[in-house]
């Protein structure tokens, strides 16, 4: 083992009480119970490893091929006191949940923040997910949320959980990055957010008004919470009437629709220009 | 069954010839010798018989409960003169590929078109994707480009092939909408289009060129071929030098990058825009 640092033998068995405990993990229920979830890959283990002074990472599992080609990651981790397991590729294979897992994998502390730590901060642009139910269209749009400058996103308690492992990966670290919310009542984070002197925005493929050209005097200058549906059916009524305004992305050829994820990057960045012009 | 359609008995064991034929259109060698791809869901078969005057589908599967939900479908394909299957449950899921079936699929002929065909059509607006391997990406920005109002997406030699039953499904009908250039060299392409007065962008996460705003004086108000990378590398140096100019989309947060799907919706619509202003 490389790096100099003490780690106990390699645990090549899938049911050692650790793989045991870690492996649960993939269930939500699990992870409600322990506030922990699982992290894969080297750029989101080094994300994690990035805010240990919150101690977020508490345990971390690689493999020896992962170990040597992740050296400086182990060697952060052992050297904050997070226990270090060496582990067989069949054991990451156990935990890691991907087709290709990529060798290193670490137990994270849950990260999300109370809405009113995103809310006292002063925001420009936020995120509120509705009823969004694919992980990896949550991930990537959150992902998108932090590209765009966005100062928070809010996982609403009808969408997916931020700690599904597939919403981890897609978010590439982004979970890491910025404030998020999970499990938030809708009608409680838009009351919120407006009391916080955001205008709430809803995108909707049906609406009259149409995206704004970016430039002085558009309504999107001002700051911005946009709430995205389900990908599938959009918003219902009810949550649409929770909005300031509905707006469409305009569809210029002959598709029905964006998806959720092209959708939320069009109104982001248009966004994040217009509150920088 | 309904809508007064004649069909024989319905078909319930994979082991038939007809639903053998179909199912070995999962694998490119096959589509690629028989010039036929799978259109799984109402959506996409719709979209497939509106293309009927170049006799798209050849064939279509349909369950009983499918058959009475779609039965406008049924009727349509019937009266074109395609042969129609009523297939069992066990079939469909045998076809579909797809974790929920929805019951109605299509063996149709290739759809794509010449490279001259596009750029002879004074294109404005153009994709190409080189190296692009992930199929649901492919689709995704096929879908963003058919909504963004592009003449035409061109899928390079070395990209994923636009008939793979993700590509299809995720394009969701655009595959039907716009001229598809598939398997062509990336240099011919860029070359054509560039003899056709296009200039040639790259989209490049690490370039110094920023994404314009749009408006008056914007480079983006010229005819322009959008040329996006490989979902985890980007554009090799080789293929950015094919490009007139790499530009990237604005990273105001701290992700690293934005996924493909993303950047190249925020790419066309910002060209999108330019072209119409």
């Amino acid at each position: 083992m490389a790096g100099g640092v003490t780690v106990s033998s390699e645990i090549s068995s899938i049911r050692s009480p650790r793989v045991k405990a870690a492996r649960q993990l993939a269930r939500r229920s699990f992870r409600q119970r322990t506030r922990l979830f699982l992290a894969e890959g080297p750029q989101a283990v080094r994300e994690a490893l990035a805010l240990q002074s919150r101690g977020v990472v508490t345990e971390l599992f690689v493999t020896g091929a992962a170990w040597s080609r992740h050296d400086d990651l182990v060697t952060e981790a052992a050297g904050h006191g997070v226990p270090v397991h060496a582990v067989s590729g069949e054991v990451m294979a156990e935990l890691a949940q991907t087709v290709t897992p990529q060798g290193v994998l670490a137990v994270c502390r849950f990260v999300d923040v109370p809405l009113q730590r995103l809310t006292e901060a002063a925001p420009r642009l936020a995120v509120l997910l509705a009823n969004v139910r694919d992980p990896g269209n949550a991930g990537t749009v959150l992902r998108t949320a932090d590209a765009a400058g966005a100062d928070g996103v809010i996982f609403s308690d009808a969408s997916v959980d931020p700690y599904n492992s597939k919403s981890v990966r897609a978010s590439a670290g982004s979970l890491f990055h910025l404030p998020v919310v999970a499990g938030c009542p809708l009608r409680e984070a838009v009351a919120a957010l407006r009391g916080a002197g955001l205008q709430v925005l809803a995108a909707d493929g049906g609406a009259e008004s149409k995206l704004d050209e970016p430039g002085p005097g558009s309504s999107l200058a001002r700051p911005t919470a946009w709430l995205f549906g389900n990908e599938a059916w959009g918003l219902p009524r009810d949550l649409l009437a929770l909005a300031d305004r509905a707006i469409a992305v305009p569809i210029y050829g002959r598709a029905e629709s964006l998806n959720l994820a092209a959708a939320a990057a069009v109104c982001l960045y248009t966004s994040a220009r217009a509150l920088r012009s």
